[in-house]
C-alpha cells in the first residue's frame, strides 16, 4: 500500500521529494524513481513488539533510520522535512522521542488528528493516547500546539480552543480540568490562544471549535468510540438494504447516494495523525491504511512541513511561557513531572 | 409527555402501581386513574437549579418528595420501590444520596445506563457522570453493582465485565486503571464476577462484554460522543437524500429500510439510566424524553424493581467485600476517601 501511495503523492507534488526506508527488496520496485532517494534498513519493528525492543534492540529497524532523517545536526539542518511510518504507535513516539527529544517548554509529546464535523469541515483533537495521566500544564502545552498545527495545515491563525470536559459550566470536572481551564483563559486573555470554554463529546462532530484539548486517555476512548459507533452504524445500513430482495433493488437505486454519504465519513481521508512537541515532524498513519489513506497522511506532512509546523509550534510555546510564567511551573505542581523548562 | 407515558405504562402492565407527585395543576389529567395515587408537592427543581438549591432550599420539591417515596422505614418497608424522574440530573443524585445514603459497601453511587450494539443487543455501561475521579476501589464497586442490574434487568447470572482502557493489554492505562484490572480479575477469581479483561471504546458497541466499567469523566465523554456522532450521521443521511428531486425520490422508495434502521439506533428505546448504589430505586430519564422514551424508563425502573436489583446489588456487595477484603480497604489507598465499609 506504501508505495502505491508514495508514487502517486509524487505525481501530484512535483515539488515534493521522498526518501524511502526500509528493507532493500521492500524498496526494489521504486528503484529509478525521480525526486526519490532509498535509504536500506536491516529491520523493522513489528506491530506487536514491546517498546523497549524498538528502543534497544532493533537499532538498524526502519522506523529508526526514518525518524533519523528528520533529525537537525548542529547547524538545524536534517535529511528529511517530515517523517511518516504506519508502524507500531507506542514505540514511534518512543523512538522519536528518544532520538529527537522533546522542544523547549514541552514536557510531553502528544498525538494530535481530526475528526469530520457537522459543517462538513474537521475538528483537530489532541491528546489522542500518547499520555495516559495529563496536568494543568500538560493541557495547556496541547492547547498551543494544536493551535499552531491548525493554523500551519489550515491556515486559521486563531483556532478556537474547546476543553473537553463533562458539562460547559467552568465548575465542572475533575480539579486538574478546573485548572486547566483557568490557564487556558488566562492564556487566552493575553492573546496567545482563542479559547472558548469547556466542551462536551457531542461538540466534536458538531464542530463548536476548531481544537478539542484532552488527556490521552479520554481522547483514545472518544476516537475508539467513534470508529465503534461508526461501523456499527455502517453495517446496520447495509443489512437493512439487503434483507429482502426489494431492499436490495432498491439499495442500487440509491447506490449514489449512499456512496456520496459513506464518503463524507470516510476515515482514509482524516488519516495522518501528527506527533506534536518534538524536535522534528512526525506523521503516523493507521496501521491498516489503504494507498488513499497513506497519501492522505503523506499530504498532511507535506502541508505541515511546508507551513513550517516546527517552528510555528516551537514560537507559540515560548511565547505562552513567556507570558504566562506559571504556565511553566509544572515543577511546583504534584501531579507533573519535574519540567525541563523552568522559564 | 409525563402522562401519556404513564397512562400507558399502567395499561401495559395490570400489576403496577403509580404514585404520581408534582403540581397540583400538572396531576389533575390523573385524577381518578385506577392504581394511580396522585401525591402534591409545591415546589419543582429546575433544569439549571444548582445542587445546594435542590438539597437545602426547595424542600417541598416533586423531586424530593418523589425519592421520599422510595426511602425505607425501620421495618424496611417504603411508599415505593422505584422512583423515576426526567428532572435535573445533578439534583436528582444529590437528593438521592442525602435522603437515601448509601448502600454498605458502597463509597459513591453510579449512573448506568445501555447502549445498542452490533449483536442487534445491549450493551450496559457505568458510571456515566457522578463522579469524575474514581479509584480502583470504586470501579471495582460499579462492576459488581453493574453486574447486579445486568442480572436483575436481563436474567444474565454472570454477565461478563470490560473495563475501559486505551488497550487490551494488563500493562495500559493508568495506575488506577491497572490496580482496578487486578480486583477485577481477583474478584473474578474467586467467583464473584465474569471479568473478561480491559475493553477499547470501540468494544461498547462490538458487544465485547455485556459490562463496561470506566470512571464517570471517560463514561459521560464517551457517552456524548456517541450522541453527537450519531446526530452527525443522521443529519448526513437526510442532507444526501434530500439533495435533489430524484434522491428525495429514491428516499420516498427507500423509507420503509431507513425507518428500519433508525429504529435499531432510536435511544428513546434505551431511555432510563440507573442511580446504583443507594438504598432506594432511582431511575433518570433523558430532560428532553417524549412519552416513548419515558415510557421505556418507566419500563427499566419497573423490571428492575421486580427482579429485587436493590437486594442484588446489596448481596453481591457484601459477597464481594467478604471474600476481598483488599476490595474494602480504600481508607489505605491515598486516591480514596475514607471507607464507611471497613470489614
Amino acid at each position: 500500500m506504501t508505495l502505491p501511495a508514495c508514487r502517486s503523492f509524487l505525481d501530484q507534488h512535483p515539488q515534493a521529494e521522498l526518501i524511502l526506508v526500509g528493507k532493500a527488496e521492500a524498496l526494489a520496485p521504486a528503484a529509478g524513481w525521480a525526486r526519490c532517494r532509498l535509504v536500506e534498513a536491516s529491520e523493522v519493528v513489528e506491530m506487536d513488539d514491546p517498546v523497549e525492543i524498538a528502543l534497544r534492540k532493533k537499532r538498524d529497524s526502519s522506523m529508526r533510520v526514518a525518524i533519523q532523517q528528520v533529525k537537525r545536526n548542529a547547524e538545524g539542518v536534517s535529511e528529511a522535512d517530515a517523517c511518516v511510518s504506519a508502524g507500531n504507535t507506542g514505540a514511534l513516539m518512543a523512538v522519536a522521542r528518544y532520538l529527537l527529544k522533546t522542544l523547549e517548554g514541552i514536557d510531553r509529546p502528544a498525538i494530535a488528528s481530526v475528526m469530520p464535523n457537522q459543517h462538513g469541515h474537521y475538528t483537530t483533537m489532541l491528546d489522542l493516547g500518547a499520555n495516559v495521566d495529563c496536568s494543568a500544564e500538560h493541557l495547556l502545552q496541547f492547547a498551543v500546539m494544536g493551535s499552531a498545527l491548525v493554523s500551519a495545515v489550515d491556515g486559521k491563525e486563531q483556532p478556537t480552543v474547546g476543553l473537553l470536559n463533562i458539562g460547559e459550566e467552568v465548575i465542572k470536572g475533575s480539579e486538574t480540568i478546573k485548572r486547566a481551564g483557568e490557564l487556558l483563559r488566562a492564556a487566552s486573555l493575553a492573546g496567545h490562544l482563542n479559547f472558548h470554554g469547556n466542551v462536551e463529546g457531542n461538540d466534536i462532530f458538531k464542530g463548536t471549535t476548531d481544537l478539542v484539548v484532552c488527556d490521552g486517555f479520554v481522547g483514545n476512548v472518544a476516537l475508539k468510540t467513534a470508529e465503534g459507533l461508526a461501523g456499527m452504524i455502517t453495517s446496520f445500513l447495509k443489512q437493512e438494504f439487503t434483507r429482502t430482495p426489494l431492499t436490495k433493488l432498491v439499495a442500487m437505486l440509491a447506490m449514489p447516494t449512499l456512496k456520496r454519504f459513506s464518503r463524507r465519513l470516510d476515515h482514509r481521508r482524516f488519516n495522518g495523525a501528527a506527533l506534536l512537541g518534538l524536535r522534528g515532524l512526525v506523521f503516523k498513519s493507521h496501521g491498516s491504511a489503504d494507498a488513499l489513506a497513506f497519501e492522505n497522511a503523506l499530504n498532511r506532512a507535506y502541508d505541515a512541513a511546508r507551513n513550517r509546523l516546527l517552528d510555528r509550534v516551537h514560537d507559540r510555546i515560548l511565547e505562552t511561557l513567556q507570558a504566562l510564567p506559571g504556565a511553566g511551573q509544572s515543577a511546583a505542581q504534584p501531579e507533573a513531572p519535574a519540567a525541563r523548562h523552568a522559564a
